[in-house]
């Protein structure tokens, strides 16, 4: 049986050819470290790194691109920002939609002294925009949201957002885990001081690596939660002050740096105004058979505006499980079920602690897939 | 021209065949991740990392492959280490010749009320063992060293100091980047508590992973310095208690744990005896050669029993810099020159801030190409 993937919200599946292709160069044939070597490989390894940098400071819209910081993936440059920037005493606030990537952190946090609170949502996931400014402390360091939800699809208004936190004068941040790739996200457009990303979802690259942007302002009270050699500074144990080696210590991700690199090269060449035009016809054409299946409820925004192509579904009355485990064996449908990690997003539905059944679509998937989705999902909900 | 690769400590090159192979293989054929799909590209994925984690704890002799945990790198592995247990007001011992990977952290966690004492080593970079005993304090929460030097190759004692912190109930901890792979290194025998290691050095692995093993005991009083997803536990903001998933946050570095599954499954083949004793061979040819060069003062042990194939040559009267840009550009010989992100070690080797030129030879090494390099050494010694 054919399979449909449709857990693009997890990881985009298939890469284009070129990114492992490009892995497997490196690994065979470059080898060598960025930053230490004087040979021609570790100048090719340096020059494909700066590649990188350049391209994603372009996509979104940041001046320089030393302030790109290649991250081990997105959880991580989010605990880099979070532990990096919040101290004792500090408040940050967050949404009610949040990945347990930035909850845990800051759970964690909590116990050392660092306050946070949520910004409330509606039953779409939709930020209550009027309850921000009460939110706002003295001691608020930090507003850090998800751009959209990895359960609901649900879009937040970032620029509204961006605007008050500008007017608060205090730094906003995005995890951008499910619109980088999908959507425009520009620094300025939306006010950003910090932006972090992983390179294996929306921008097509591989995983274990991502990437934490980083307006200059910001880089000074970033303590480094990680530090070890750079290949620059060595003849001193302190951390080098400037960028990006002051937060990427030790050898990175080479693989995933070239890997990465020609994903962006590809994704340069599709668009991401192409990508996101694509993805917002499978938006429609999914909610739109969605309407016509009674017995299966859909959480998030009804309408492809506010939302990306992540669809959370409640079968109701049936087990979520069971109906994915269907999906997947009786017609090769691929989802993911359960609380995807975000606990307080699913109390925010109303789907906690029951979970959900999540369809996730991505360039690569065609109309004719999301068609044989509809069809099983049909079957599966009249029980 | 020709090359020849002899930067083995900054990573081993080539990798076998099938570690690029096996990371293509994934990006493009697999893609999913481990611990959240049901799917059957899932399950092999799941499978491939439990592989990956057997075969490490196998190799250095630690009971329970759940207590592998899958790191970015061993910069982020020694990090999690040492500010995962350090708190204000313990002490920590290391010795004279670690990495800034280290150092750095550990200067970091000085400015929050950690205290630190280096073991003096000698000329040779070896512990000056009797000086040990002295260090140790009442608040003394472990011992971490680089179990040989990244810069002249020695390697420590370490079961000897493995005794003396049984001796006072202080974990022992070990930075493996230069023996892992190269050398026999086992939890039992040399009394470990902690063992970090990088993939893509000895273990022949890609870069951008790494492991970090840990006793049982160790790792309720290790607090995560990163947090997020785990795929369980998945109702809570709080982190699972259990292993891994407590010290795994997010998507792993998937490409490289096929990698360097593959990898390990060739080393396994090869045996590590096997590769220390084509090694070694190697060091002592390197050795014998080098003495009869005049000009050239070789750091660390004359004796290849005490030392890996790591080797630190000073040109005496000519520039260090100048000599490896003529291995490399006049005899095609790859070196890596300067101080190795080790100042603390070179300061104990006498050769800070001027550095060294390094050579380093691995399991893909010919003596046909160690030959070559003494020429080159000769000719460009002699001015």
């Amino acid at each position: 049986m054919q399979t449909v993937y449709l857990d693009y919200a997890a990881t985009s599946f298939p890469k284009p050819p070129c990114v492992g292709e490009r892995m497997r160069q490196y690994v065979d044939r470059i080898g060598a470290n960025i930053n230490r070597g004087s040979y021609d490989t570790a100048q090719q390894a340096g020059m494909t790194a700066l590649l990188l940098r350049q391209r994603l400071a372009r996509l979104f819209g940041l001046g320089d691109p030393t302030h790109v910081v290649l991250t081990p993936g997105n959880t991580w440059g989010l605990n880099m920002l979070l532990r990096g920037l919040l101290r004792p005493g500090d408040h940050c606030i967050v949404s009610a939609m949040e990945h347990n990537a930035v909850m845990r952190p800051l759970t964690q946090l909590a116990q050392c002294g660092v306050a946070f609170d949520r910004i409330p949502c509606d039953a779409a996931g939709r930020l209550c925009m009027e309850q921000i400014e009460n939110l706002f402390r003295p001691n608020t360091r930090l507003v850090l949201l998800a751009h959209a939800s990895n359960v609901s699809g649900t879009v937040q208004d970032a620029q509204a957002v961006g605007r008050i936190c500008a007017a608060h004068g205090v730094p906003f941040a995005l995890d951008a885990a499910q619109t980088a790739g999908h959507l425009p996200v520009d620094f300025d457009t939306l006010g950003l001081s910090a932006l972090s990303v992983p390179a294996h979802k929306g921008l097509l690259g591989p995983q274990g690596i991502g990437a934490l942007l980083l307006r200059p302002v910001l880089v000074a009270e970033l303590e480094p939660i990680v530090s070890g050699g750079t290949g620059s500074m060595s003849d001193s144990e302190e951390i080098p002050a400037y960028m990006p080696d002051r937060l990427e210590p030790g050898t990175p991700n080479l693989p995933g740096v070239f890997g990465w690199e020609a994903a962006l090269h590809y994704l340069e060449q599709v668009t991401i105004p192409a990508a996101h035009a694509h993805e917002r016809a499978l938006s429609v054409r999914l909610l739109e058979g969605l309407r016509a299946i009674p017995g299966v409820t859909l959480l998030g925004p009804d309408t492809a505006e506010q939302r990306v192509a992540v669809f959370s579904l409640d079968f109701g009355g049936q087990d979520n499980a069971a109906a994915a485990v269907r999906l997947e064996e009786d017609y090769g449908i691929l989802t993911r079920c359960g609380l995807h990690c975000a606990p307080g997003a699913h109390r925010t539905l109303g789907t906690f602690p029951r979970g959900t059944v999540r369809l996730s679509a991505g360039w690569f998937t065609t109309e004719a897939e999301i068609d044989r989705a509809l069809e099983a999902v049909a079957v599966v909900s009249a029980g």
